[in-house]
């Protein structure tokens, strides 16, 4: 059988030695052999450090999006061979959805939110400028940059397509090259994954890099610019995590461990009940999937004290009809664990657990499968362990990593959030309940050991994704036991493989870091109004200056008239005299911006297509019947759209009175057309 | 001579020994003695977790933010002891207000910052809601909760009073008690702090704790929702965090170590300029500040290759006016280090930076000394290091950590951008100049290698608060030698106290998890207008629909003409039938807007005082005259304000057509009075 090859340096590289077999998870045959011997750890990480990362750097935040796209729709055609692959780890075609279209996914929100909340540009500018000085010469911003190392990506051997992705997205939106480093048990399908997308052409050399085996030296060469992420045993986590190299260069390490997560069926619920119902199906469908090898499963089950029995005599009669077997034969629910040393250490963990409780379904030895000889296969029955004395530490403490949930029972709310917090750390927990005050009750006594909680009830069932589903949008990881790390979230898994830097300047050279202009630096006024500008010829800072014109008592109350607006502070002198933020009748903030606008358009058609928002609007100095008003407005930020005829241009406007006070300042969003020679 | 108590579990305890004497920095008297022996750790943590953690939390952040300011205000009237007792650690007046008044500057720093950037809750919502499905019924959510653990803090020597207080603020803001643990050197002055503290009656039993003398076994104690912020020698920081029970549990870590801050003089500032003074004038301040002892000082100054002459003899002919004594005495511009063992330490880092360089000012074995005696007290020379070639590793390797700085000549800006980074990892960069784009390279070259970077020039210096100093608004930390962490940063520092969880629900549910107003949430419409409602009798939820009304094409062209925006899209048919968004003359969004405001607002006086803002803005679908507009408003926030006759309301304003496609969405920020009765 062939060795699996490692992707380093540029090249393929087969080891120089036979390897440790791979066994197919069904029928104990052999899939492959890996080995990384001959591997060259240092060289591998220096060609990240110096093609990956220096390539990466050439391309903007939507340039990279736009290739995650592409990538994501190339996966998404050869998705059934990776799916034919998965079936051999065990997994059934629903599992392999689960982890082939769930990593996909995961590469389309990257490119989605990766053009939608970042800049077309290379630097990220996070929060707000802060003004450091009265006289607004010392201005403060932080930014971020990519780190310029490489991301080691470790995985876990349960989801070998949405792991590495799910890892891999963020880190390339971010500018950083990963290096992958599946588990063994499943390599061989993250290894068709990663000849995929080398083979798609679209990734720039060193961008991405496979290590098949064990990582050898490689901790030895990491410098403070990598990053490791890490998925897989606490324990593991915990060995690499105190490497000596990593504590002494303060290596960036987030682990993402496996957790007891719960879930927590509401007082509300009864029997029959939607809620009810919806518990049970959860969990079996938590202990099923995957043959329950998710970090997320759902390991401690708490119901009402008094609905125990109700709920197991619901689980086992769902449980019942699960059929275990070949994930090739049709009607199989549940498939095969990853290896026959996974059902050991699931059966080791079980005797544990069967310590302070007693099995309700399922049998450790003995499991009834479709297609499949049940010892040469890693089959496993799934199992539900009673326990009625939740005070007992395993049900807290042991993880069976398989179809193995353990049922207690809770007195009322504040006992729930006690047990829940036992779990001490867990990737996610669940409520279900259609009762928005237990939920809230549950939910904030026990968030600050969850990474992710998820309410479930009648209301949101049809659009849930379920416990078990980690989703790009959202942060996945978790305190304590779950590592105590954070992965994916959006925007903030990708500014994790950044360094956040306040940069400190005033403000003409802070504009000209950051590509963004802020208030005090040069503006531009020339003798074209930017308005008439296509996208290609504005420049940050470029202005317009228009009025003054003089608001009268007149315009307020014909405006007042022709609105229906007719607040008293815009129409009753006395009643606009007595409220404490004026002295008298002011302007309606909706005239003043209105009457901005109309000094600022520039009124025949254009470049300038539409304004499709505005931002950030204060109201800073009432406007007085008699003010005389002028409009300053500055392109602050210029995002060109990759494959569109145009792009956002962001405009600043202040609103001044007489005495240069400023009356509103706020934001103008703008679609802004290409030159026509340009347009892509 | 005393020893110096710590304050846990409620209560002043002497330690159960004579301790460790500590000595005047100046006179080499002995001030105190220190020792932790006999204070029980575990009580300690169990104290600020089961008595601080839950006062904390009865309060809101606004409230926390209101504490802050008071204890900021009542340690500025006990300034003056403080100054006294910091003379002794060798500080000058000027030190010693860099050390108190920057501390308490933090204070009000998080208070300003906790009442302006955080709700008036105990839960605080992190980023946008989620979209999770298409209809609208499975929201995501980040919010941040306290973590019900103990802060502990270990701090460093050279800042006794800014230390404690830096990482206090963002803490106690959090919700989190602190445990702090001062350097033993200067302990005595955070133990008058810490009295003043607890004297203050301010702060809630329990949220603060002070333990003087070693940490013990307080490391065994640590649980998954404790955290440690370490400031220090990187390799005690590397020891801690290596600690099992800290890897176990994945107790948050914060390193925040001294490091190798290099500040470039810009090619453009030629001897003479602004610039190339404001450069030597920085330098020699970084190196004589605290007597050099800040982990942000400038240990490497790089200048262009030509330029080292001038440099060193501007920077001598500076240096020779420092005046070194007892920080007591007129006249004196650098006291002494914290300690006879420091000076040791400085002495030997300063030998091994000769193996690369001559000294070019300074004597490490004599210095001049103003009413002190030079032996008993810490003293030293400021001195200046010159090293022609920078490829010598000591100078990025090594750091005195006191008077001195070492000199280096760069080629060229990407010369310049290598050397910074050589550093590993800086607290702190500075580049002076005058020339953005020198700036931008540089800045954006060395960032992922730094926390924080200063461009410093002419316009900027008058209020440029310097290349040491961190600012409660900007991150402070570094990556790499910096320890990896990252302190401060305005909110930041406060969420690095919370866990960040992803709260999937309904609408309503998560509604009532966070307190606002989400999207798909019940909406209560009454009779009462809720703007005819006070500040407490308001409920998020609360509701007005209004309209329809009906926009002409006479609206549009009265409009254009009064406000004289005649943008073409709403003036001429065939442009804007031309433009690829329009399907003909569309409304002026601010008509919208507008109308809308004049549909829902509630004329008479009564509490809502003012409309001050508004956000988000989007204008989703075109107006064509004809169209009928209906707007619903609904409270989605509501932020009473401590202190104040008002609070603010933010409302969520949906402005529909009669298809019921909205047209804009968008939020209105008021001002609304609480009722007379309970005005604060």
């Amino acid at each position: 059988m062939a060795a699996l090859r490692s992707y380093v340096n540029g090249d393929w590289h087969a080891p120089v030695e036979d390897g440790v077999p791979l066994h197919d998870a069904v029928t104990g045959e052999e899939v492959a052999r890996i080995s990384s011997a001959g591997v060259d750890m240092a060289a591998a990480l220096a060609h990240g450090r110096e093609r990956g990362g220096p390539a990466l750097a050439e391309l903007t935040f939507h340039q990279r999006a736009a290739l995650l796209k592409s990538l994501a729709s190339y996966l998404l055609e050869h998705r059934e061979e990776l799916y034919a692959l998965s079936a051999r780890t065990g997994a059934t075609l629903g599992d392999s959805k689960f982890d082939v279209d769930g990593g996909i996914g995961v590469l389309f929100g990257y490119s989605s939110k990766g053009r939608r909340e970042m800049p077309n540009d290379t630097v990220y500018v996070d929060g707000a400028v802060e003004p450091l000085g009265k006289g607004g010469t010392f201005l403060g911003q932080h930014v971020c940059t990519p780190l310029s190392g490489v991301a080691v990506q470790i995985n876990a051997f349960n989801f070998p397509v949405w792991g590495p992705l799910e890892k891999f997205a963020p880190a390339f939106l971010a500018g950083v090259p990963s290096l992958i480093k599946p588990a063994s048990q499943t390599a061989y399908l993250t290894h068709r994954l990663v000849e995929l997308m080398i083979g798609s052409g679209l990734l720039p050399e060193g961008s991405l890099q496979l290590i098949c085996g064990s990582v050898g030296d490689l901790f030895e060469h990491l410098t403070d610019q990598d990053l490791v992420s890490f998925t897989g045993s606490a324990a593991t986590g915990q060995r690499l995590r105190a490497h000596p190299v990593v504590a002494a260069n303060s290596v960036r390490f987030n682990v993402e461990a496996d957790s007891l997560n719960c879930s927590i069926l509401g007082p509300d619920a009864e029997p029959g009940s939607a809620e009810f119902d919806l518990f049970v199906k959860q969990l079996v469908t938590e202990m099923t999937v995957k043959a329950g090898q998710k970090c997320t499963a759902i390991r401690r089950a708490l119901v009402p004290a008094g609905r125990m029995d109700d709920v197991v005599a619901a689980a086992k009669a769902r449980l019942e009809k699960v059929v275990v077997g070949n994930p090739n034969s049709s009607g199989v629910r549940m498939g095969a664990l990853a290896s026959l040393e996974q059902r050991e250490e699931v059966r080791r963990s079980l005797k544990a657990l069967l310590e302070a409780g007693t099995l309700v379904h399922g049998d450790p030895d003995h499991v009834e499968v479709v297609d499949a000889d049940a010892e040469r296969g890693a089959f496993l029955s799934p199992m539900l362990v009673r326990c009625d004395d939740p005070d007992q530490p395993q049900p807290h403490e042991v993880e069976a990593f398989g179809p193995v949930s353990t049922l207690m029972p809770y007195e009322n709310a504040a006992h729930a959030v006690d047990l829940a917090r036992r779990g001490k750390g867990s990737l996610v927990g669940s409520v279900v309940t259609a009762d928005p005050a237990f939920a809230r009750e549950v939910v904030l006594g026990a968030a600050s050991r969850h990474g992710r909680m998820l309410v479930l009830n009648s209301d949101n069932a049809k659009e849930s994704t379920g416990h078990g589903s980690p989703l790009p949008a959202l942060v996945h990881g978790g305190p304590g036991r779950a590592g105590g790390g954070e992965e994916m979230g959006g925007i903030r898994g990708v500014l994790h493989h950044m360094q956040r830097t306040a940069v400190q300047a005033d403000p003409a050279t802070l504009t000209a870091i950051t590509g963004q202009w802020v208030t005090g630096s040069p503006r531009n006024i020339t003798d074209v109004h930017p308005f008439r500008k296509h996208l290609e010829d504005l420049r940050v800072g470029d202005t317009v200056v228009a009025g003054p014109r003089r608001v009268t008592l007149e315009d307020v109350e014909h405006f007042a008239e022709f609105t229906g607006d007719t607040f008293y502070a815009h129409t009753d002198e006395e009643a606009a005299s007595a409220n404490p933020f004026f002295d008298g009748r002011v302007a309606h903030g909706y005239l003043v911006v209105s009457f901005a606008a109309g000094l600022f358009v520039d009124p025949d058609p254009g470049p300038v297509l539409a304004n499709y928002g505005l931002e950030n609007l204060r109201f800073l100095t009432p406007t007085y019947p008699g003010d005389e008003i002028t409009v300053t407005m500055t392109a602050k930020r210029i995002t060109p759209r990759v494959g569109a005829e145009h792009g956002e241009v962001r405009w600043d406007v202040d609103v001044t009175n007489q005495d240069g006070d400023s009356v509103a300042k706020y934001d103008v969003l703008t679609l802004v057309a290409k030159r026509p020679d340009t347009q892509e």
